[in-house]
């Protein structure tokens, strides 16, 4: 027997691999040249043609079908029988077909967009290698990229010490916070329970993303027990109002134990003033967390980092690459300045998967810092797009999305049929409605804004069915509807911010 | 203007695309063919040529480097400036190279594994429509065939009618469960929390999976009131011993709530009486949750779906088809007989997102279901397999994997140094001792399972070194490590079933 380490040819002439005669295989799980390697080659030049096509402007964003004649064309139901390497390639190419280009420049509907090519090749190979990221032994890239991937991050949000996670999304990445918040306040909460405790609250601004409500909920808090603070007109949290509901609570008996304070809010993108409402959390012993799933690209610019003042005075940060920075769905980050408290607050200590007598350090075994057990690598097509694009092109990126939004805002400020929602946007959402012609002058008139809310739903499904682009719409508070444009895709230039203008203008010119 | 619906081909004359030169648009985010083309194209066929290479025998399942080496290695810092075309490729070939092959036929180490190509070419073509799963509008043809496969799913459970949904992993999927049974036992908690409430209390068996602790701590249950219910020998839960912890916990005031069986379990495959624990549950107005996120895959066959037998009974059900199934990491379903409580239980009506006054039929926006918001469509990788393979082909795969786990316990059963730990698997964990030629007829001295204890380690160090193949241990209650062969890959026959006994023997032979 050679020493440990050493590599051994041992003889395997045992195995005598029968290989299986093409067509019967099917139901083998791993792949052999024969019968996969054409079926396998084909969908790869079908992806190349689609990576390029669906990314180009005289392409469709979307090839809008209704869901009943949908389920006809796409032939969904599972049945008894395999089927034909010429039908799985026809619903591969339908699937294609019907689905939207989240890459196309003119999918500007939601708060991720564009199809990287870094990002894209490391889906791939992820795919390719079947990661799960728990351990150093299964996964050792994986896990020691992870490492540097967070590291790095943390640096640029100012943490000198910490610890990170990565999370299947923002609204996790969020629970995970109000957990380590919890625990922070009151450790015995892992075990015991909430049952016998004071009434907890924490404190988000009424324009915060609704995940802060569902975790709260799930994690048996009650969402009524998220207090949520008054913003002003711009979108920022009212740091006045968010004093006198930390009083009320504690008039009430409550415990405040965390404020999330957010960096680039959903719908207007607003950045909450990060300084002051640390003030109020050193003075009442909270918990300061900043989600900053969406804004937190800015931090990589020199020009725009200054809209997260103060984020290196808070407790923890979720921060999504999947976002600002454009890399694929999914990759979303929780970071902390704390070091050990991921750890504390999640361990389970599984011993058939944490075993502590392996042969190598087991502090590279992070799994158990996570809810999850099995997970995907989401780090690895965000690390090939950072490491190509190297930090300065992550700052190109950031700085070319603001200028785009800055133009778009520039061009339809005065014009007539626009006004903007927010004067001055602070990220890359500009929130406008659009008056059409009919409506134009008639301001003051009493069924205005009755008239105007239904406006934004006409033209999202014009634009729906003819492809032409798609922007979203909401309503908020007591306004009713109005567009959202959010800008993540560094390609998009000044023409094509004319491009929108005057598509918006042809959508509503007859309403 | 044409009718909406129509399609109009508009004047784009406006939009002067500039064809950025080559080498200076690393930082945009869309592929130009010129400069991304034949980088793509290269790494198409890196993944190509690795897909047949690391599921060969003749290869290696992992070649293993210490972290600190691997750091080195790897170059994974991250840097300001960009890096090149070759650099890019090179890190690919470093993550293949390190990378554990799961894919591979002796890497039977995890409760997943082989590398389907069906679903590898699902994973792909889902990588390059990045698309997020929530509303009908954005992810059209991913909502309509996550609903056509958890409705199959939900007939092959035996639920005439319910819900479900995709989850990020088993662990979440079973979070999921305890918040169902919750709101139907309070279903205030959403609103209101925990606080104020009588202590809630679940039960699951001694060797269920760690999650239900994990995510009790998470929900604000707390771990100490996740009640352990002994196993018999075999590692089936002990009904008698379910009624008396049940008994205990309302003697103490308390409120049960939930029943979490496995079907499954981790380590020693067990599947527990669901009929039984239902008669327990129905007694106690209790929700039966089945963990079936592992063993569930033998509902598609006929031979092996009565270990089982009462599923149907259950209100939910966790069933992960990256499991037995062997679809790719990560594909987690959780589904519910109740058709109303997922919506009921997790919806905030995000108005930016689940507008009520769009053009379509709004039910298809599933995404409210969700604790996550942006979500990855994990269905189509496992949607084309089942296509691919039809559920006849599921049926083979599952049979094929018992087989396999069946001949090897034959094979061992009274084989010298093998000593099985469960006389009578049920499921395709095979678990057992191998008692080096040193140990051999020291059973009955003082420090024989001392030293046993060692042996699985030692062994585990050295096949990863040699990366002959991966294999688990782990202890057990008061037991000495064992190992865990664990087989989901249906490319296993019997010749491989004899490597894998003569590398355990030619393993420990000198220990």
């Amino acid at each position: 027997m050679p020493a440990s380490g050493a590599t051994v040819e041992h003889p395997r002439e045992s195995i005598d691999l029968p290989i299986e005669p093409e067509g019967v295989d099917l139901f083998l799980s791993a792949p052999d040249k024969k019968s996969h390697g054409e079926f396998l080659q084909r969908v790869q030049q079908m992806l190349l043609d689609h990576a390029f096509q669906s990314t180009h402007r005289e392409s469709k964003v979307a090839r809008y079908v209704e869901p009943e004649r949908l389920k006809e064309i796409m032939d969904l139901d599972l049945k008894r029988e395999p089927s034909s390497m010429e039908a799985l390639i026809g619903h591969i190419r339908d699937t294609m077909k019907y689905s939207v280009n989240t890459g196309h420049p003119f999918f500007v509907n939601q708060l991720f967009s564009s199809l990287d090519p870094y990002g894209l090749a490391g889906g791939w190979v992820t795919d390719s290698l079947n990661p799960s990221v728990y351990t150093y032994e299964v996964s050792p890239v994986f896990s020691l990229m992870e490492e540097a991937v967070l590291k790095e991050m943390r640096t640029i949000v100012g943490f000198t010490e910490g610890d990170g996670i990565f999370s299947p999304g923002g609204s996790i990445a969020n629970g995970y916070a109000i957990n380590c918040a919890r625990f922070n306040k009151m450790p015995q909460i892992k075990e015991k329970g909430l049952h016998g405790l004071p009434r907890l609250v924490l404190f988000t601004s009424e324009d915060a993303h609704y995940s802060i409500k569902k975790m709260a909920a799930l994690q048996g808090i009650g969402s009524d027990n998220v207090y949520l603070v008054k913003t002003e007109a711009n979108g920022k949290m009212d740091v006045r109002d968010l004093r006198a509901q930390v009083e009320k609570s504690l008039e009430e008996g409550a415990v405040p134990f965390m404020v999330s304070a957010t960096a680039g809010t959903t719908v207007l993108g607003a950045y909450d003033p990060i300084e002051e409402i640390h003030e109020v959390c050193k003075d009442h012993g909270m918990w300061l967390h900043v989600d900053a799933a969406w804004g937190g690209g800015a931090l990589v610019s020199k020009k725009y980092r200054h809209l997260l003042r103060g984020i290196e005075k808070s407790d923890s940060v979720t921060w999504n690459p999947h976002k600002m920075l454009a890399a694929p769905q999914q990759c979303s980050t929780f970071l902390t300045k704390h070091t050990k408290i991921l750890s504390q607050c999640h361990s389970a200590q599984a011993q058939y998967l944490f075993q502590k007598d392996k042969f190598y350090d087991t502090s590279y075994d992070t799994g158990d810092k996570h809810i999850q057990c099995g997970r995907r690598a989401d780090v690895f097509k965000f690390w090939l797009m950072w490491k190509a694009k190297g930090t300065d092109g992550l700052e190109k990126h950031v700085d070319r999305v603001f200028d785009s939004a800055e133009y778009f805002t520039e061009k339809i400020r005065g014009r007539p049929g626009f006004k903007l929602f927010v004067e001055r946007p602070e990220c890359t959402n500009v929130t406008f409605w659009y008056v059409p012609p009919s409506l134009l002058g008639k301001e003051s008139e009493p069924d205005f804004n009755q008239k105007l809310h239904k406006v934004a739903p006409l033209m999202k499904e014009r634009m729906m069915r003819e492809g032409t682009m798609m922007m979203t719409y909401q309503p908020l508070r007591e306004h009713p509807n109005f567009f959202r444009l959010v800008i993540q895709n560094s390609s998009l230039n000044h023409n094509d911010m004319d491009y929108i203008v005057a598509e918006i203008e042809r959508l509503g010119r007859n309403l």
